[in-house]
């Protein structure tokens, strides 16, 4: 079985029906045709096992994710998925792992109507990259900079079940299945992503926890925030699971892998935007000229939580 | 120094400069406007230590080869090259191994004009992707589909220098550093690529060995081909290197590693093309009616050549 046969056999049946596909897999390069009048966004990641997903993770959780994180961040700029390619780097071919994970990531293929159209294979330690295309109006683009001053800081879903899952496993737990289905079938926001253009002056997607990722956004802007850490939205797995107030706000806003969105907007347009989206939206903050992140409790005072985040080098 | 740092401090200064950017590295996605009128080409490859470059390669030789795959396949499409992603994972944050990389794809992203977009880096066994982009007119992209009975079959430069370097490295021999150089700093053929456009039906790039790259032209286009051995291009080096004839052949047809073009194109056209991209091209054969690949010698007499191409998997 050579690197063409594989990609044939497993993922032929991903690389057909995305609108614009002028030549699929199969020759040097695909050949795709933007929708007029959009441009691009781009986004590419890898992902290593003990990394980005635990390593009892099945075949078909890792290739659900292996797209997700690129979608959640075409999410994050509201764009619309149109293509990806597929590089992956194998210690051995293995037709059921093959299957099962070709069988994952179809799925969330289909889901989001984004086309395989580049796949390269190569042997060497498990290495999973994807790098996915999206298309929108070029003015429609909601980027990090944008936050204004006395926008509502908003975010999508709940936070820290991901961190749950993980900090169960790592201590020999068995997580609830709600949790560890967190962690290994993330949900991006592709919809909330296309509903906020007209509203949100910035976004980001939260793969390494909110406190780091939120910074991103201020430095970019140029602003500060206050967050209320009580408003910090809570699952009942996590309220359940982490019954210390401490832990539960590490986990939600230094876990990583939330792949909720981040949206700085009028706090006017919220609930509209909610209404859109058919998404629990929690405003958790406020933007302001300050400088710096600034966290409070529920009485007003002010909380010291450590800057560091999730990294991926540490 | 986490991931956001780094991307910033060693490739910040590839991701400016390339016209349509209208958003590089820094956000959830990079924002691509394309030129009006063409369709996009893209490609992905990841590169691993021991399999795509000796151990021993130097980081800049390992950067510019990262590039050149990729710009090797734009090439083959007659595509013009426009922007890349580079999803790197290295076991460790080594300053001067990035800086050196960092170099080495400088020098080859400068060269061809391809700005950097989109990052990300994470910790694990060495792994080096770029998905490139590049662009084109529908009407004017060379598939490998289109090769025609009669059509002449060439190959631009000689074939056959990195895969005696690499088999002399392997005997534990150091090879000349021009044959060494085929293997550490392959040159994309991009003019080629776009001089070929108007001329050429079908082209591949050669990146594992005539022998099975040109299998994958005369299948996708329905033919077959008679390819006069005698003919292959060789470089001085290779002559020198190599002088038992069947060895010389095997290297030039199964080597690998080569990033030279196969064109098949109208016969009468080949000087026309040569004089315009100014590269040495070698009509090695003819596309046939009758399907499969007839390797002939000087006296047209029919000689057996194992099937075996290289094979990532194997």
């Amino acid at each position: 079985m050579d690197e063409f046969g594989l990609i044939e056999r497993y993922f032929q049946g991903l690389s057909s029906g995305a609108p614009g596909t002028l030549l699929g897999i199969g020759d040097d390069c695909a050949l795709l045709q933007p929708p007029p009048g959009e441009v691009l966004a781009v986004s590419t990641d890898s992902l290593v096992a003990g990394r980005h997903f635990p390593p009892d993770t099945s075949a078909a959780d890792i290739g659900w994710k292996t797209l997700a994180v690129g979608l959640s961040d075409l999410a994050a700029m509201g764009a619309t998925p149109r293509w990806f390619t597929l590089a992956l780097t194998l210690e051995a071919v293995d037709p059921d792992w093959l299957d099962a994970f070709a069988r994952g990531l179809g799925e969330i293929a289909q889901r989001f109507g984004i086309g395989l159209v580049g796949g390269d294979t190569t042997r060497g330690p498990l290495n999973l990259n994807a790098t996915v295309i999206g298309s929108l109006p070029a003015d429609a683009a909601v980027r990090r900079s944008g936050a204004r001053v006395g926008d509502a800081i908003c975010v999508s879903g709940t936070l820290g079940d991901a961190a749950l899952a993980l900090a169960q496993m790592q201590a020999g737990l068995a997580p609830l299945p709600e949790l560890r289905r967190r962690l290994d079938r993330p949900e991006p926001r592709v919809e909330l992503g296309l509903a906020m253009r007209s509203m949100a002056h910035a976004a980001i997607d939260l793969s390494d926890g909110l406190a780091g990722d939120l910074r991103h956004v201020l430095a970019a802007s140029g602003v500060g925030a206050t967050i209320e850490v009580q408003r910090l939205p809570a699952s009942v797995a996590l309220l359940r699971g982490a019954t210390q107030p401490l832990q539960r706000m590490d986990y939600q806003l230094r876990g990583g892998d939330d792949y909720e969105l981040c949206l700085c907007l009028p706090g006017d347009r919220l609930q509209a935007l909610q209404a859109v989206c058919g998404l629990p939206l929690t405003r958790i903050g406020t933007v302001t000229a300050e400088p710096g992140l600034h966290w409070v409790d529920a009485a007003g005072a002010t909380l010291s939580i450590p800057e560091h985040a999730y990294r991926h080098f540490e």
